[in-house]
């Protein structure tokens, strides 16, 4: 408590979400003569890129998050708070927490990021969660692994069919890189695990509105995936736009006609929107936001007539020097964190405005399955092996801080040798309208179905 | 679907469980001309002495857990079914599971453990859970790093005092590695991570009704553990019999007179019972039981008048050649699995009954934190760092088969090294009165425990 006092002339920065652009903005003001706040609704970073890594059974959620308090605890002029931000008042300069908390900051730096967006059928997503956060990874863990048991036990075709029918919805990184590791798991991980099913029999789909996979990489490496994932025996529907999606399966008009999937287990990589505290802010601030409700900055990151409040990351909406606006991906958020961060250092020390903010843009990357991707780095493009290699050094030297690199690493080698994975545990519960505890198709389909059953087993 | 003409000739083993027991046995079934299926409502085996390292945020629930298709996949003989067992009827010869299928046996090997016990008190789950699923561990872990959290928050000395008091019900090991594992992470693992908290005031109570820690070990070394858990911080209250827990703390009778003691998180290691298929078992067999619900069986492992069921592991009653009860350990679970295989085999091939089931008991050991134990091995009592040395092998050597066996290792090296645990992840849900969203004491109380929260931080 002593420290406080003397703390206490010194400016306050309140950082709003430890994602990549919030811990980036910390991180950058560690030497700053400020006292940082971080607010988390979580007590750890995550590290989304590799989040598919843990839906599909690779990697453990301790393998891809840290705690925040970890990662900033020896750095003095931090503080870090569990809570939930409700409200800011952009006026008095206070950010107030749900608990009824508040807090006073002279500049503020809001990195809450994005949520899952079901483009208005909510309803959706108890069917075809999303792949956000930890919980998410592990319901969808669930429903895959729970599929293929499932299908092991039913003795119906067709219905066998539908739960060994794995659906991606959205086409981006996310979901090439999802539909890849479920193609791997069925044709090789499970390779030897059922009896009365051959895993390597699913069906993975691949489904986007969207003319092509991968929108945001150039043409070339688009088609160079599509031949990647075809190769794995992943089906890609492209121009497809889904209309209903229900515990069954899903229907969608592509060429002009509705096409039915029976599908048991449909995963949602379709379309991220801004969390409520973004709308929250935007009213408050009377920001100008685009159709996905992203806020408004200007070319130094602050909204507009309030220039101590930096929105950074997928909740920011900045143009580039070519008009458009930047992707919300990780690189942008921690480039917006660190911009941010010196920003208010300048203003602190009475200099003037810093340059405007201005992307570096070191390339996509997106991986397929073992040794296999696609990279735009720098403007070159790279596929295979190389494309891979790249991959993973990149993410690699991302997560040096948070111990589990090592781990991580050797679990991969460990993995791309026996095609083994490790944390295929079906945990927690997850929607499904198959429970082993109640008969299939009710009380009167039970005695055949067991009886099939034993067979297959006998 | 070819092989299965073939196999139908065999005699049909079915093993209910996955744990040690189960597990064993089927292992040891791997060349025997029979067909064998497990049926497990979990798709892992968990390797339930490691539980305790998830909890408190060591190791993730992918480390000390496996799936059971992966250890079993290429053991051609065996057939994996992931179901919940409902009932066994003896004389037809059929497992009957919860969604209404069947199966015949020849040989039924029943291995489905234990489970937590509040001894008719099953509100107390609530506020105290205990730690025999990964779900428990994960709760567990949620309430631990979740009870700092708050502490942090809290203005007021009383509450935060009870925020920081934990209390483990039950010093048997699990109470001693979990009562072990907290004071290291409050003096050592959080040491730096908090500005408003000192998390080494934690106060950590282990409790118990018995007149001494550890009651399965030689006396000698249960005053060694009392004195490194007092070395760690552990307070030890024994003779102290809970008459309630609430979510406010615990009451209890010790030397006469009643304690009560204001603990924000409990934890119940305090005893367990068998499952309610055990129940079911003793019913329809019309079997002996002792007062926990287990089965008494015969000197071959089989209930009386049933030769053709096994049970075997924590739902057992098995009595030793000093005519004392077998204790509900991993040890006696595996050899009691390979003994029921063996008896089995001899059995189809036409051989006399094997020798009775002798447990061959090598002793037992507690972990009581870094590079601290007791062990008690081959009646070689050993503490400090020669224990610990031979509890990490002993526990990398079972889990050799997993994968992880490398992965834990390092992970330990790293963390006994740095002390730092990467795996503190609050995720999920745990049952709390206390909720970020909502304030502190209600409407009223929010305005004051704000500005004193703020007071804390500035």
């Amino acid at each position: 408590m002593e420290c406080k006092s003397i703390m206490s002339e010194r400016a306050k920065v309140i950082i709003i979400g430890g994602g990549f652009g919030g811990l980036s903005a910390a991180e950058a003001l560690k030497s700053a003569p400020v006292d940082v706040t971080l607010i988390d609704r979580r007590n750890y970073h995550l590290f989304q890129p590799l989040l598919y890594q843990v839906a599909t059974g690779s990697l453990s959620p301790g393998e891809v998050a840290a705690p925040i308090r970890g990662i900033l605890g020896r750095q003095k002029n931090t503080h870090v708070l569990l809570g939930d931000v409700e409200d800011i008042d952009p006026v008095a300069k206070r950010v107030l927490l749900g608990d009824g908390a508040s807090f006073a900051y002279d500049y503020l730096i809001v990195a809450a990021g994005s949520q899952t967006s079901y483009y208005g059928h909510d309803e959706w997503q108890k069917w075809a969660p999303g792949l956000k956060s930890v919980e998410e990874a592990t319901t969808l863990r669930h429903k895959i692994l729970y599929a293929f048991e499932v299908a092991e036990r039913i003795p119906d075709p067709a219905q066998r069919r539908a739960w060994l029918t794995f659906t991606i919805v959205g086409a981006g990184p996310t979901g090439v890189e999802l539909a890849g590791a479920i193609a791997e798991i069925s044709r090789q991980t499970l390779k030897h695990d059922f009896r009365s099913i051959n895993p390597g029999d699913a069906q993975i789909i691949l489904l986007d509105a969207s003319p092509r996979v991968l929108m945001a990489f150039p043409e070339d490496l688009a088609h160079k995936a599509v031949r990647s994932l075809a190769k794995l025996g992943v089906q890609t529907r492209m121009g497809a736009m889904v209309h209903e999606l229900t515990k069954d399966g899903i229907s969608y008009q592509a060429d002009g006609s509705t096409q039915t999937l029976s599908t048991k287990t449909v995963i949602w990589a379709g379309g991220v929107t801004v969390s409520p505290l973004t709308r929250t802010l935007a009213k408050r601030t009377s920001a100008e936001t685009d159709r996905g409700g992203r806020i408004k900055v200007g070319p130094d990151l602050t909204i507009a007539n309030f220039p101590d409040i930096f929105v950074v990351g997928d909740m920011a909406l900045s143009i580039d020097k070519d008009g458009k606006p930047l992707q919300g991906v990780a690189q942008v958020a921690m480039q917006g964190g660190v911009y941010a961060a010196k920003a208010i250092v300048r203003k602190i020390k009475g200099k003037p405005n810093p340059a405007p903010f201005s992307y570096f843009d070191k390339g996509n990357i997106a991986v397929i399955g073992r040794a296999a991707a696609v990279a735009n780095v720098f403007g070159v493009h790279l596929w295979g092996l190389p494309a891979w290699l790249v991959w993973a050094f990149i993410h690699l030297m991302y997560i040096v801080e948070f111990q589990s690199r090592v781990l991580v690493f050797i679990q991969w080698a460990i993995q791309d040798v026996t095609f083994s994975r490790g944390s295929r545990l079906i945990t927690g519960v997850a929607p499904t309208d198959f429970n082993f505890n109640h008969a299939v198709g009710g009380q009167n389909a039970a005695q055949p179905a067991a009886k099939k059953n034993e067979q297959a087993v006998a």
